[in-house]
C-alpha cells in the first residue's frame, strides 16, 4: 500500500477543480508535488481575473517556483485534471518539469495534438488518471451553461 | 507620411527589450496597441521574478486585459521584438489577438515551427519588422555571457 500514489494527488487537484466549478470557472485544478509533499495548488481563474493566462497550471508554476526559489521544476510532479493546453505545456517546457500527470484528455485544445514537442524532452508524462471524474466535471459545467 | 506605423511601435517594443538587457534579462520587449495608442508595455522578467511565465508577451496580455476590462484583445495589436514561443503564442490564441507583429524570427523556440496553429485563426501576423536590430540585441546579450 502506497498512500501517496497518483490517485491520491489527483484527488487533491480534483478538489481544486471543484473550487473553480463553484466559482463559475471552467473546472480545472492542479497541484505541484515535490518529495510527496504538495508545494503549490491552484485552479483556473480566467473569469475572476479577466486574464486568459490564469490557467491552473500557470499559477501553479509561478507558486511552485516561488517556493522552490528557482525557475526549474525538474524535481517536481504537476498533477492537473485536464490535459494542458499549448500555453501551459509551453510553460511546463520552460520550467523543465520532472513529471506531468493529467486526468482527462483534451481533444480540442490539448498540447499533444497541437504542440507535441512543447514539453522538455526529459519530462515523464502519464495521462488518464481519474479521467472519468475529471471529464464528467467538465461536461457538467458546460451542460449547465447551455 | 503615417507617424504611427509598425516601425514606430516596434521601436517602443525595442526600448522595452533594452530595459530587459540592462537588467541582465534575455532582451525581449513588447507593447500592446489599440487605436494607435500604447495600452501596455512589458519586458522579459524571468530572472528577476524567478518565473518562466514572466515573458514580455504574457505580462503585456495581463496588463492589456486589465486596461481593456475584458479577456479578449481582438481590437489590439501586439508588437514584440522576438517571435513568440509556444507558451506565448498559446496565450495570444486564447486572447484572440487581432494582430501580431514581431521582429526577429526564433528558429529554436518560435511558435511557427512548434505550434503553427496556436494563434487564433483570425489573428493577422507580420514578422520581420526591425528584425536586424532585434536579432543583434539578442546576439550581443548571449555573446556577453559566453
Amino acid at each position: 500500500m502506497e498512500p501517496f500514489d497518483d490517485v491520491y494527488f489527483m484527488k487533491r487537484a480534483f478538489q481544486e477543480a471543484r473550487l473553480a466549478y463553484d466559482q463559475g470557472e471552467v473546472p480545472v485544478g492542479a497541484v505541484v508535488v515535490a518529495n510527496n509533499r504538495i508545494i503549490a495548488r491552484a485552479h483556473n481563474l480566467t473569469e475572476t481575473l479577466t486574464d486568459v493566462t490564469a490557467h491552473a497550471e500557470m499559477q501553479a508554476i509561478t507558486a511552485a517556483s516561488n517556493l522552490v526559489g528557482g525557475k526549474y521544476l525538474n524535481e517536481c510532479t504537476l498533477y492537473v485534471t485536464l490535459e494542458p493546453c499549448v500555453m501551459c505545456a509551453g510553460a511546463l517546457g520552460w520550467a523543465q518539469l520532472g513529471r506531468l500527470v493529467y486526468g482527462a484528455a483534451d481533444e480540442k485544445r490539448g498540447f499533444s495534438k497541437f504542440a507535441p514537442k512543447a514539453l522538455h524532452p526529459k519530462t515523464e508524462v502519464t495521462g488518464g488518471v481519474m479521467a472519468d471524474d475529471c471529464s464528467d466535471l467538465m461536461t457538467a459545467f458546460f451542460q449547465e451553461r447551455r
